[in-house]
C-alpha cells in the first residue's frame, strides 16, 4: 500500500462513494489506484470548475460529500468560484488536491505554487499531508471536516511523495456529532415572541427548507400569525403536491424592505438578518427595520428542523395544519412569453419527484407561479452568486440521483462558464434536461447598470452586455460535446421540446430562443 | 469626476490601451466610464481565464500590460489559473476586481468574499483602494508594479463605494526605471568563465530570448565555445529566417541531465538553475551536474540583452557571427504523420511575423524540426504549466498585434478549459488560426503514469485519460461560437486546410483528427 492508496481507501472506509476527477502528472498515483476500490466511482470532468460545482450538486441531493481531484494549485484555482457557491450552500466537498513532491517545491518549478494559500478563502479545512504513514488518517479527518457543523470545504493536499511512498494503513474515520438542536432558552425565547401579539417574521434557510421543515413552519404560522419566509437563494428546497409552501424573499433590496416594513420581530432559523445582493447608492442595504427585535432560533450548524418542531409543539401549533400544496398541472401555453411558457411547460409535464436546478436568472420570472402546484420536486439554486453553476450542479445531482430526473433553466450568459458540464453529462449518460435561455444579453447588468446610478451610458458600456455578437448557437455547443439538443422559437415548440425531453432519458438541451 | 471615472482615466494616462472585461453589477460605474475615454478598447470576454489569458498574450507582443476587468473574488478565482501562468511568464498585467461597497462587506452577502485573498497566490501587488480621491494614485501605483521588475501581476481592488463616490483628479503614473544592466562585477566574471576552457553552458529565458539577446548568445556561443540552450518553457522567443538559432532544453528530465553531463560550469541570464518539471520517484529533479559551478549573469529584472551584449564584447566576439537562419519553407507532406504534417504546412504556407503559440503537448513534437528556418515569427508557450491557456492567448497576441497572422497548436485537453475565448476571436475578428489536435486522450497522462511508477494500472485509471467518450467535435464548439471550422483528418486535408486559413483572414478553426 502507498500514500494514495492509503487516501483512496480511506476515502471510501469514510463513506465517499464519488469523486469528480480532473487530473495531472502529480495525482497520478490516486489515478493509478482507483481500480482497487471497485466502490469508488471516478467521474472524469474536462474543467475543475466543473468538479467543484458537481460535488456541490452531489452533496446537495445526497447529504454527504463527494470527492473532487484537482491537479495542483492551478487546478484548484479553477475549481474555487464554485467552491465559494458550495460553501455558502454549506455543502460538505472533500477537495484532494495534488502537489509537487515536498522536497521538489524549493525548485520553483512551472507549476509550483502556494496550494494552501489558493485553498484558504473558500476552504474551512486545509491539511497538506506530509507523510504517507499519516495521510490515511488526514483523509479521516478531511471527511470529518467536511461533515461537520453542518457541511464544509476540506481541502487535503497530497504531495506526490506522499502519493508514492508506501503506507501501512488506512485512516479511522470517526463520525461527526449530528446537529444539536438549539438550548431550551432559545427556543422558550421563539415561543414566548410568537405569542406576544407583534409582527413577527420567521426567515429560514438551510435544511430546514426541507419539507419537514417547512412544515413546522406552516404549523408555527398558523398558530401565531407569523410570516414565514424564506431566503431568496437557497441550496435545496423541498416543494410541490403534497408538501407544503413557503415564500421567499425578493432579489432586490426595496421588495424585502417593503415586505418587512412595520416588522417587529425577526427570528432567525438558519439564517441571518436580511441584506441586499449588492449594495446601491442611497438605499438600505441592511434590510431590517429599524427597532426590529432579532432573535436567532438556530444557526447553520445546529438542527433547525427540530427547533422548528420543538417551537411549533410549544405553542400548540396544529400537528397537521390546512394548506398542504395541491397537485394542479397547468395547462400548455398557446401564446405569449415564451420564457414563461418553459415552466408552464416543465410544471405540465415533469416527473414526480424531479430535481429543478434554477439559475434561469432574469428567464426566471415565471417559475414561481408556475412551478406552485407542481408534483413533488426539489429545488436547487445558485448560493454564491457566482454565475455558472447550473450546468454541473445538475451533473451532481444526477449522480447522486440516477433514477430522477434533472432539469436546469439556465442563463446564457451563466452557462457559458461551466459549459464543459456537458460533456461529463453525456458521458455519464446523466438525465439532465438543461434549458439554456438565450436571451443574448447579459440582462440582468443592463437592469443593474439604471439602478447603481450610472450615468451617461454610451455604446461602450452597452456592448458590454451584448453576448449576441457573434450570436452564440447553443444546440452545436451541445452537440458538439455530445448532447442532444433541440431549438425552438416558438411556444408551441416549447411544448413540443419539454414533452419530448421529459418522456426521454437524457442528457439533452433545449436552446429557447428569447 | 467618479471614482471609477479616475480610475479608468488614470489607466489611459498611464499608458493602458486595452481592458478585457468580464463585469457584474459591482463593476457597473467602470462599465459606465467606458464612452468618456475613447483610448481604451474594452474586450468582452465570456469567462475571466479568457480575460486573464488574453491578457498575458496581449503583454507579451506588446511589453506593456493590459487590464482585466473582473467582478469580484469569484470572478477573479475563474482568472487565477492564468494568472500563474502570466506570472511566470513574468507578463505585466492590471487586474481591476470589483468589490462590494466597503460598507456592504461586514453583512455577507452571497458574494462577499476576501479579494485580497483569492489575490495573493498570483499578485506581486495587491491595494484595495477603499476611498475614491485615492483610487487615481492607487491606480497609477498598479501600473507601475506592473511594469517594474521585469514584468508583475497587479491587483488593485475597487469597491463599489469608491467607484461611485466623487473624486477630482487621474493619479500620475511615474514610469518605473528601465532594467539595469548587471553589475560589472557579473559581466566580468562570466566572461573570464568563458576564457577558462571549462565545459560551459549558457541558460537563457525572458527577454533575451527576443533576437538580439539570442545573437549575442551565438556571438558568445561562436568565440567561447559555450553551448547556449533556451528554457523549456518560454513567454516569448523570436525566431526564424534571418535570426540566430537557440535550441531549448528538453521536457524530459533524464533527456536534460543527458544534456548537461560533464558541465562545468553553468551561467544563468534571466533563468534559474534547471529542475525537472514534475519530481518522480528515484529520479533526480535537481538536473544541475554535481560540482558544476553556477553564476547568474542576470536576473529576470535586470536587462539581460545588454548583458550578453557586454559579456560578448568584453570576449571579442565577432560582431555578426555565421549561422543565421536561412529561409527554407519546407515541402508539404504527401503522407504519413497527420501531426507532424500540421507543422510542416505552417512553415510551407505561414506568413513573415507569424505569432505561433504552441499548447499542442504531445502533438507538438515535429514543431521544432520544421519550424527551424520558417520564415520569422514569435513562439509564445505555456510557461506555468496550467493547460488550457493557447486559445486565449492567441485572442490577447492578436488585439496586441491586429496586422499579424496568429497561429494556435493546441491539445485537444487544453483547448476545453478556455473554449470560449473562440467567441472573444470571432467578436474581435482576430485573424487567428487555431488549430486542435484531437487526439481524444489525455495523451501525456498515459505517458506520465508509466513515468511515476503507479503500478496495476487498470481500467478505471485508464479511463481517466479517454476524452473520447463521448467524442468531441471541435468544428461544432467553434461554430457554436462563431468561428469558421474545417475538419481534416488526412494529410492532404490538412494541407488545404492549411493553405485556405493562411491566405483568408480569421478566425479559423482547424480540426485535425489524429
Amino acid at each position: 500500500m502507498n500514500g494514495a492508496q492509503s487516501l483512496l481507501g480511506t476515502l471510501v472506509r469514510s463513506g465517499i462513494e464519488v469523486c469528480f476527477t480532473n487530473p495531472g502528472t502529480s495525482e497520478m498515483h490516486f489515478v493509478a489506484s482507483l481500480d482497487r476500490e471497485p466502490e469508488m466511482r471516478a467521474v472524469l470532468v474536462l474543467f475543475e470548475g466543473v468538479a467543484t460545482a458537481a460535488a456541490d450538486g452531489y452533496a446537495r441531493m445526497i447529504n454527504k460529500p463527494a470527492a473532487t481531484l484537482l491537479h495542483l494549485g492551478p487546478g484548484l484555482a479553477n475549481g474555487l468560484s464554485n467552491l465559494h457557491n458550495a460553501k455558502k450552500a454549506r455543502s460538505p466537498v472533500v477537495n484532494i488536491i495534488g502537489d509537487h513532491a515536498t522536497y521538489h517545491l524549493p525548485f520553483e518549478a512551472p507549476l509550483t505554487s502556494d496550494v494552501k494559500a489558493f485553498a484558504a478563502p473558500v476552504s474551512h479545512w486545509i491539511k497538506s499531508s506530509p507523510n504517507a504513514a499519516d495521510v490515511g488518517q488526514d483523509t479521516a479527518e478531511a471527511v470529518r471536516a467536511a461533515n461537520s457543523n453542518g457541511g464544509q470545504i476540506a481541502s487535503l493536499i497530497l504531495p506526490a511523495d506522499t502519493a508514492w511512498t508506501p503506507a501501512s494503513d488506512y485512516g479511522f474515520y470517526r463520525t461527526p456529532p449530528m446537529p444539536d438542536t438549539p438550548p431550551q432558552a432559545a427556543i422558550t425565547k421563539a415561543s414566548k415572541m410568537l405569542k406576544n401579539s407583534k409582527k413577527t417574521v420567521i426567515l429560514i434557510s438551510g435544511h430546514a427548507l426541507r419539507a419537514k421543515g417547512v412544515k413546522a413552519a406552516n404549523r408555527i404560522a398558523v398558530k401565531s400569525g407569523a410570516q414565514v419566509f424564506a431566503d431568496t437563494f437557497n441550496a435545496r428546497m423541498e416543494r410541490g403536491a403534497g408538501r407544503y409552501n413557503i415564500k421567499r424573499l425578493p432579489y432586490f433590496a426595496e421588495q424585502v424592505s417593503e415586505i418587512l416594513a412595520g416588522t417587529e420581530q425577526l427570528i432567525i432559523v438558519g439564517s441571518k438578518p436580511p441584506v441586499s445582493f449588492f449594495a446601491y447608492p442611497d438605499t438600505p442595504n441592511y434590510l431590517v427595520p429599524d427597532g426590529c427585535q432579532i432573535h436567532t432560533l438556530s444557526t447553520p450548524a445546529e438542527n433547525s428542523i427540530s427547533a422548528l418542531e420543538a417551537v411549533a409543539d410549544e405553542i400548540g401549533a396544529p400537528k397537521n395544519p390546512h394548506g398542504r400544496i395541491d397537485l394542479i398541472r397547468p395547462e400548455l401555453a398557446s401564446g405569449g412569453d415564451i420564457a414563461s411558457s418553459v415552466w408552464q411547460a416543465m410544471a405540465h409535464f415533469m416527473p414526480d419527484d424531479s430535481i429543478v436546478v434554477d439559475e434561469a436568472t432574469t428567464s426566471g420570472i415565471a417559475s414561481e407561479m408556475f412551478l406552485a402546484n407542481a408534483p413533488s420536486f426539489d429545488y436547487l439554486q445558485l448560493t454564491g452568486g457566482s454565475i455558472g453553476i447550473g450546468l454541473p450542479l445538475s451533473l451532481g445531482a444526477s449522480i447522486a440521483c440516477p433514477g430522477r430526473k434533472v432539469i436546469c433553466g439556465q442563463g446564457d450568459g451563466g452557462a457559458m462558464y461551466t459549459l464543459q458540464a456537458l460533456w461529463s453529462q453525456a458521458r455519464e449518460q446523466c438525465d439532465v434536461v438543461n434549458i439554456i435561455f438565450n436571451n443574448r444579453k447579459y440582462l440582468i447588468l443592463e437592469i443593474e447598470i439604471m439602478r447603481v446610478g450610472a450615468e451617461n451610458i454610451g455604446p461602450k458600456a452597452l456592448d458590454m452586455f451584448d453576448i449576441g455578437r457573434p450570436e452564440i448557437d447553443w444546440c452545436k455547443l451541445a452537440e458538439g460535446m455530445g448532447v442532444h439538443s433541440i431549438r425552438v422559437s416558438s411556444v408551441q415548440e416549447v411544448n413540443h421540446a419539454m414533452e419530448f425531453c421529459m418522456k426521454n432519458k437524457g442528457p439533452h438541451m433545449i436552446e429557447v430562443i428569447l
